[in-house]
């Protein structure tokens, strides 16, 4: 009830502040008999760590996993699997000026009033640390989607503030991703993404972005009507995302001014008697369900709030004070949330594949 | 788990296909000791009923709702309320030719892959009807926000396929959106929505729509991190929606390619003491949680699937088939969609609220 | 979270008081493709039906059900089932006395303070009625059992009072139960029963008694350590049953006073090389998880509350006041509560069974 | 779904294999700004711990907890908090003799026909040891309800084996219970206990036992009907715990030979005005409801399944094979259950106190 687990048959249960001893996750639900070890888990860790790159925080967390329960010499036993990672870079003193303020746009000021108290170091749980468990979570069901079921997921960046990027089909592939710092497949406009990243950095500001995913090969017939559809559920996942502030499947806002003439996708049967779409506006999912058809969909990220501009603001006395970020911290995030988007669609179709087992 | 349920503390549990004996709710968790009766309800449904004006579908259903569970003398107890609203205007017939076909962008392919079987009258369960019983439990939640938390849900037509209105803080109003059958506060604009929808209508066509949501007076601090944040749970919410396809809180997808010198909402203490926000990007939740600003959000409707015109599509034994719609059927949702956004964003709000209610 | 909702992905929502409109349960999660029609239904509720014979309670309540959804043609369609009971025989003057009265040993006075009101006609929904929709909901669990995996599920009385029978391997048969109206298939000891009640409703008293219930053919494997054993699960089921008191599963306190070397269950194979063991005191669970050898446990009833003799209470301003039952009412709920210990038996299994399909 | 989760509100999520890293546990839902440090939570584990006096198996594990996430300085965020004790003395060659055999009455059998796979080294998670996790958890419910609510909870040993207390009242409190390693309030039963254990023990063999719990202090109004009432959760509580066979509330078994007459509690007010009942034969727990009368309940304990004696069993060919116990065990668990059993109750209360708080 507290919000710290998500999934229902396959989930994940998180715990840990972002200055505490250890960001940690239960996953609960996996299938036994599964080949798991620590650096499948670590690969991903990897991508979402800080420091990886210039473009990222200068905080330094290796961010190593460590697997103590739910293996027994790397087979999952179909227990709850429990991974750990420790803090180490937490510089404390950072922080001491954040005791009393409420930063602008970050969540110091709504979690005080709910909590009645707040940790100031770091930011707490409200932190993007947080997400570490996410991935950690999520490469396990990546892992097991991919090799049982094959079902491939791919994240990657589409917009940084304002340079847009029109990625291909056949350009979505890891390896693309993967080839520049920004983690966008378009490596023209990737170069523009760093530049203006760069800029904005200068500048002691941020920028939002957004993360485009397409799902390949789901099986039909997966999502739970009438609330628990495989777009809610994706939705859920993504909006639960720190900094996530919008949504969209297949068409998205778009459809709204489309007609049902442009808009409907049209079955046919494939040279293998497989019912296809002719075009997949619906985005793989219709009435909820999986059809089948690639599902993609985008999700918009806020710029980070922290910068480093004076900004007016108050303490928590409610006074006026002026405020400037000191702390290490990202001009923008999306390139190290494309870990997250992946491994929060993973988890959510790892889910919802194990529902629709129960009636096979 | 067949996702039937939505709400934790404040759930509606919900029962009925388009063309059985009835569409049902039980809500669960509603405090007791409430005045609540039929026609707080029926209020309600009536704004979603079809026929209520020439915009929409032909269908006659009076949608009467019986409440038979949770109450003694008007007062709730504190037990399930069961409320049924009985089918009266179900056209058997008029579904015969639908028994084998898949008709483009429904869910009849997806759902008999599913289930192994298919409602092929009316569309079952995937049928829009169903959200009567969101309406008929969301009603409960949103008197219960006015009358003891003075919490206040709009809901609008903020756009029709390409028209868009630009609707003024000034104007939310309930006798405003009601003014016009499309439910959009801006008069002027209301009237091109009504024409392009009659345009539309000849044409055998359909049409999106989006619909844009305020919520004042929330209370501080509802919201659940990190995965059941207030902005998640509205997002599921929403995409749990018949034809909904987006979701964008706040600044949404235009944050992505705003700096965060431009989008931080900055404190400062009103004449009160009261802390506020003096720009409002966030939409009142920050880190998951409500800090008392106005909630906003919009909501992406995809076109009606089912058009008067001759589309291509399959038979169930994956031959190719020519297809007309013949139903009854509405060329655009949106203006009917209007109190079942309102209804989901109700539950929404009162089952955060009780969750915060544990720890007060 | 009300605890209206039992089992996770077989489960039933249930609603509905003693004397309001109807007495309904939502059962959700059940397969698709399952043959299913009222009559199926109506055969237990039957079972639990007041008035079935000169033992019982005189409320004439035909029990009739309808299923208002779920079905097309008599088949499951995998969407929420929807049966309704209505309540006919409800004479609410019969409870005018009690608006102001605790009655002694009844919910009245807990429930008031739980939530702050009470449905003083007939007990509202702390009433025995309620179960009603366990049997309803129950019914399609035990047909999908008995049919699709050829688990039976047998429940009969043991003791009445201080009638104890000792009931035989053979003699548990549906048959052998349903001979006699105390529903126990030893017919001396029936006999022996049905007299003792008999007295004790001369003298205006009640009485409790024990159901046991074997269950054959559980598939190996259900049950979910380390929580939600089989063992915990059907200890729940039973003890959430209006005046139950206490479980036992296999040898129960007996195994209390065993030592290991007696209470051990060895090991063999038999002919067809199955694992087996050689005796049963674990009654067929073994670490939480079913082992393929025959389910049984017993189920104290506490005797009816309402007895027609004089009792000192207090009113609900405190005052001492006299009371002396007048409803109608059973002298011993324990022969009715047969079917209803089977339907809460029935919706356990086969909610285990599912959760266990999952990973199949 | 995989059944390590308890609780609603408060809960408690468990990971670890009796050989594995660890054995940990997430506490969600714990509220926030209360002081709690690691001494709260060990010495609650001292009292379970192995090896506490020679009652016991000589596995030598300090069972030293550690907090990870959750607080801050020692008072609680209101965050999940995580607590890991690492496994010490672990002697996984102990075991290897277990590879290939199913133990009688151990989980060996159903928990490989479950998930396809054993950790055959100590049990894997069907040891006892996962219990260390709830009773980390229980120990920061049982302060709170302690320190906040005045809520006091106390489990002792009323039977082993043949040998039964008869504890008064006024004899039970954490002094006299701790006064000798078998957790009997009575001492002179005490002493026979003990010589029966060591008995019991020279001979290779094992007993059971039955703990007695009374609760004092609970609030009026807690309990969830129909199906969460509080008596069933308590139940399922105890019925999860390993080796537990049986549960009884109040009168429990007995009260099915009672009559109505002698059962009933009749209500009086106190010179306080309270309303008090004369009797206390349902423990507490009306309609599933608490009532403010003292709970109090036993619960049965089986033999330890591991004996020093040869037994036939069979190996996992399926073939006949002797086997007798070497590991280090216990003769006897249950003075170890004593807080395992508290812990389940302090569980069971908070989140029922924490349910009922949404309304209030």
């Amino acid at each position: 009830m507290r919000g710290n687990t998500f999934g229902k048959i396959f989930s994940i249960t998180t715990a840990g502040e972002s200055h505490g001893g250890a960001i940690a996750v239960i996953v609960d639900g996996c299938p036994a008999k599964f080949k798991l070890e620590a650096k499948d888990i670590q690969k991903q860790l990897n991508r979402r760590r800080p420091g990886q790159s210039n473009l990222t925080t200068t905080r330094k967390e290796a961010d190593q996993v460590e697997i103590l329960a739910g293996l027994s010499q790397k087979i999952t036993l179909g227990t709850p699997i429990l991974m750990i990672i420790k803090n180490k870079d937490a510089r404390n003193h950072d922080y001491e000026h954040l005791k009393n303020i409420y930063r602008p746009s970050h969540a110091d000021f709504s979690v005080e009033k709910k909590y009645g108290i707040r940790e100031w170091r770091g930011g707490g749980r409200a932190s993007a640390r947080e997400t570490a468990a996410r991935v950690a979570g999520g490469a396990i069901a990546k892992k097991y989607l991919k090799l049982k079921l094959n079902i491939k997921i791919y994240s990657y960046v589409e917009q940084i503030g304002p340079v847009k990027a029109v990625v291909q089909e056949e350009d979505i592939s890891l390896t693309k991703i993967e080839n520049n710092p920004i983690r966008c497949p378009d490596p023209k406009k990737a170069q523009q993404m760093i530049k203006y990243l760069e800029k904005i950095k200068k500048q002691g500001d941020s920028t939002g972005g957004v993360i485009r995913t397409v799902i390949k090969n789901t099986p039909l017939g997966l999502g739970e009507p009438v609330f628990d559809k495989l777009s809610a559920d994706l939705g859920k996942a993504m909006l639960s995302i720190n900094a996530v502030k919008g949504f969209e499947l297949g068409a998205g806002f778009a459809s709204a001014s489309m007609k049902g003439s442009e808009h409907n996708d049209l079955f046919h049967s494939d040279s293998n008697g497989h019912v296809k779409t002719k075009t997949n506006f619906s985005a793989g999912i219709q009435g909820g369900i999986s059809n089948g058809q690639d599902i993609y969909f985008r999700v918009a990220f806020k710029p980070v709030a922290t910068i480093n501009q004076k900004q007016t603001t108050v303490n928590t006395k409610g006074e006026s004070v002026k405020f400037q970020g000191r702390g290490r911290h990202d001009a923008c995030v999306v390139p190290r949330a494309v870990p997250i988007v992946e491994a929060m669609s993973a988890i959510t179709l790892l889910d919802h594949y194990l529902r629709q087992q129960c009636y096979r």
